[in-house]
């Protein structure tokens, strides 16, 4: 058995505990909370080599910033795994029941999902946060950070796993890959034998890898190229209102605008607004012929890729378009399937874009920067869901779990 | 571009009309049904190729069996398409929704998976069943069958193709791999750009390959090493009748028992009166050494193996057991996660036994073989999925959707 093997062994293990634990996994919850405030020292000791490190490899403000930790980050993060024990528990649910012609008693009911592995890359807070949703969820959990956080991480990974020990748990119940390397992600990726579904947070580049090597199911999360479609009917201010808070409010973010459709009958009026507006954050403007018709040279052209890439940066894509259905065409050839918008006031464009745009979040006269678990009132959120098999969109506990049948008979056979 | 890249970006198209068909859906699943009786003839002569073909080949009865079809089983199918069409449909239901406090109203709405790719083996009349099924939830089909169809397979697929065309849909809203290598199949399961999800139906084989080489979506379906646990407290008579009908009724499906487990307090009197019964079929009995003192040397000595492998025959590995503890032991290790039953009088061996067996079927006091769609009441069914993401257990119209949000403001930004 390699150690990952290994690792897995005794999670399926801790797993088998964590199925029946009912709600005395939110006493270890409790547990893991309090543990991160009382080892609060030790976790930024061990921030600060990470942050040493990092600068010494020379990674950018913003990198660094996500990877500091304070005792008020330390604190939320306890908030957050609190927040998670008070949410209701999503295993035991009933989905459906009926009794059947022969008397068999059937219900659907939830249950956890067994093993989730989850990697993700520089931010620690995501250890705690994971952590407490699969507990809730009643799975154990392998997480497999960046290698910029691995001091970090292997510090708050102990700190939980002490706790759970305290409280009566197995402490596998919560393991931490300590091999950060490309290739220990693979062999996570493939652990057939002891994981029952993978979520990869990260960029494309993770995403990517995900889908050329996994051998166990996955849940493909985070790359949003997301349009925003003005129609000719649309109210150029909240146009503008909305192009302006998916740009830039957040660039980072994979619910952040990175493509604007203009209807030809309203680009000329429209663009001029939309990007005075977008000036305001010396946004960059990659635009077609007639966007730099309308707008004139300080908009660069766009190739092909402009339309395909996710910027997460001050940078738009911007293409004028002769009809809805050419919008709905350029959105189904370019888009991740993340967020899309249309602007209208027509009710009928606004039927035809929600019916026919196969995104996760498909909006009508709002921010995709909506496409969020906590805005979406799931409570919290382990990711955002871009494929279309078990979850889709914003993820939060009940996405988390599976169902099983339980079927009660007095001698029933067929 | 491949072939079957072709092919994928033409079901591609074909399932962006289906997305909004609504319930002209269902004229198409008629014009289907009655294209299929109107070529009977046609149909038959292809069977008649693939028939001599197979008795050229070597095939068994049985394959050659579920191979045959007749004038009866072509009207069998057309019905099975009928009824298909005739279920709710399972586009646009609306699972969940609220209106959030900045006035944005949300809802969670079911739609097409978009593009599904089956894999199946040898009964020809999965073609229409399936195809059916795809069509009905809004999904464009890929369907690969075995080289032993071939010639049917393509007969039943023109026809369709043929009646969709005339019914005013894409033909290639169902389309036939018409390489049956392995390599074909192989190409189909990494078909990421075109396939939303992939359902092999078939033996512990293709699902093994499938979990190597799939680089889409997977929806596992069908390895059924079931158990059923006779606990102390079982009725004695009960636990004959429904080993008896697990085991015998049909052998060779996915449902029907493999294990059978013993309590040893109960074992003297139990195994004996259904090693009685199990004799009417000349059932083979592979037992651990205290079955065999009870039993005596009729009784095989089991292998480890024995207690792994799905016989699909007239084949039952028995073994007593020290407790229900070690029967839910016995079971994690050695379960495919389909179905297990206790047979049991006592209330919390029952509870325990659902709350800890993690399969799709848990089952007190019922034969194993009730996991089916049909008999569970889903309407139809695609198969039996033994993994927990998206779908477990028998999968019918509402498991072959996915959903979306799609939100609803007046200019909302966040």
């Amino acid at each position: 058995m390699t150690t990952l093997e290994q690792m897995g062994a005794k999670a399926k293990d801790a797993s088998r505990f964590l199925m029946t634990a009912g709600s005395k996994k939110d006493i270890a919850l409790g547990a893991i909370a309090a543990a991160l405030c009382e080892n609060c020292e030790e976790i930024l000791a061990a921030n600060k080599i990470d942050l040493e490190n990092g600068e010494k490899s020379g990674l950018t403000a913003s990198l660094l910033d996500r990877l500091r930790l304070s005792e008020e980050r330390i604190n939320g993060m306890a908030d957050g795994v609190r927040q998670v024990a008070a949410l209701p528990d999503p295993v035991g649910r009933v989905l459906d029941g009926r009794t059947l012609k022969n008397g068999l008693q059937i219900e659907k009911v939830t249950v956890p999902m067994g093993v989730i592995g989850i990697i993700f890359e520089a931010r620690p807070n995501v250890t705690s946060d994971a952590a407490a949703l699969c507990l809730k969820a009643g799975s154990a959990v392998i997480l497999r950070g960046g290698k910029e956080a691995f001091h970090s991480n292997m510090a708050i990974a102990k700190v939980m796993r002490d706790a759970l020990e305290k409280a009566g748990f197995p402490r596998d119940c919560v393991a931490l890959v300590e091999d950060t390397t490309r290739q220990s992600a693979t062999e996570l990726m493939q652990l057939s034998d002891y994981l029952d579904v993978l979520i990869p947070r990260g960029g494309a580049g993770l995403i990517k890898s995900v889908v050329e090597n996994a051998k166990v199911p996955v849940i493909e999360t985070g790359v949003g190229n997301c349009h925003i479609y003005v129609d000719k009917s649309a109210d150029i201010e909240m146009a503008k209102n909305i192009v302006f808070n998916g740009k830039t409010s957040r660039p980072s973010v994979c619910n952040a605008l990175e493509t604007l459709l203009v209807h030809k009958d309203i680009a000329e009026k429209a663009l001029p607004v939309i990007k005075a507006e977008l000036d305001k954050k010396n946004v960059e403007i990659r635009g077609c012929d007639r966007t730099k018709q309308i707008l004139g040279d300080c908009v660069v052209s766009a190739t092909e890729e402009d339309y395909r890439v996710e910027f997460l940066d001050y940078i738009i894509a911007v293409k004028v378009v002769d009809s809805l259905d050419d919008a709905i065409a350029h959105i189904q050839k370019y888009s991740t399937g993340h967020s899309e918008c249309i602007v209208t006031s027509d009710y009928n464009s606004a039927n035809e874009f929600t019916a026919r745009i196969d995104s996760a979040a498909v909006y009508v006269n709002a921010s995709t920067r909506f496409t969020d678990g906590g805005e979406f009132g799931l409570g919290a959120e382990i990711g955002i869901s871009t494929q279309k098999l078990h979850a889709r969109g914003p993820m939060g506990l009940n996405e988390l779990t599976s169902s099983k049948y339980i079927i009660r008979g007095n001698g029933q056979i067929r």
